[in-house]
């Protein structure tokens, strides 16, 4: 397989998106053209996106939307369920715990933590909030691969260091701050003030001379 | 200016952050090696990102973190104020009301609109919630340019489309859906599956043949 760069990475999941909206659909078939407006790029960048994960689509005939979401699944790691904690019960923790959408890519949520005594017992979605403490157990008992970092900023290294002590190899960070991790460990920040960044270069970019790339 | 390929943006809302840190810290000068360490890329990578923003830097001495950070917020459209409505207060509108940071580069939270009357009037961090009836009027008498939507999925497009008709022309989308929008309005998905997925390919990656470019 080619080397995928992060930003193709990025859209194939946007694709995989588009095409789950199809398969609600019930559409069999589906076309660059029509996988650009619904994840907003051209059909050329479709194309050669989806040419670094193999080769599927007939000229001229379009991609079966079951082939493309089996490859698409493989090349992102899909292909079996990921067991997710959720470390910081606030609003932010809460709310992903009733978040929809999840299991539809058999992203299971496992278990619920936080640091504050009074939030443990607290049933929240499908969860009880165990305290911090029941981490390297539960991460064992449970297979838990991934976690959501969902803590204060000033709370997160320290968060980071118990999950990765207790076994977590991939950290989705909320928490408005960057953390260092050994090697073998990846994490992803969501960032929602870097969205609102480049939300405005977007926006600035049609006052100045400034252009983006297709 | 040079056109300003997507990733790079992405990548400069990074660099932003760890110069806020850096300032946090009191340093007056910084490196493209200090940077990557920060960001988690390559040096390579920092200068020729870098080099999109014009031309600082003087060999062998790196850079002036106050001039870096006044050309980065220039480019990515940070030279004003925007001001920011949240559109559904659900836990996740609540979260995002109480979410420290956004204040630092004059994201300024200016409305909290719900379409649930019982939501109307409650208090969430400093702002009131209002009706979506209220819109129109609030967009203008504050002045707001852009919009966290946290409405359920199938609320989303009925409230996009209130909001771009009420004169808003940013949106950062929470909703696990896509939406629709005319031209002249720009939509950054924020979406919590597409960092698990991105997540599972770079962990993924590790145990395939599959490799990910600098």
């Amino acid at each position: 397989m080619a080397s995928i760069p992060t930003a193709t990475v990025g859209r194939l999941v946007t694709y995989l998106r588009a095409l789950a909206e199809l398969e609600e659909e019930q559409s069999e078939k589906t076309s660059s053209d029509e996988l650009a407006r619904r994840a907003q790029v051209s059909a050329f960048q479709v194309r050669k996106d989806l040419a670094y994960c193999g080769r599927f689509g007939t000229r001229g005939s379009g991609y079966q939307v079951a082939v493309l979401v089996r490859e698409l699944r493989r090349v992102l790691g899909l292909t079996r369920p990921w067991h997710v904690a959720i470390m910081g019960m606030g609003r932010l923790g809460q709310a992903l715990a009733d978040y929809p959408n999840f299991d539809q890519y058999d992203f299971l949520l496992r278990g619920a933590f936080d640091a504050d005594a009074r939030k443990v017992g607290m049933v929240v979605g499908s969860m009880t909030v165990a305290h911090v403490d029941a981490l390297p157990e539960a991460v064992t008992r449970d297979a838990i691969d991934l976690a959501f970092l969902t803590v204060p900023a000033g709370a997160a290294q320290s968060a980071a260091d118990a999950l990765i002590a207790a076994g977590v190899r991939g950290i989705l960070n909320f928490a408005p701050t960057m953390i260092d991790v050994p090697d073998g460990v990846r994490v992803e920040p969501v960032d929602f003030l870097a969205g609102l960044q480049r939300l405005t270069f977007h926006m600035g970019a049609r006052a100045s001379e400034a252009a983006v790339s297709p």
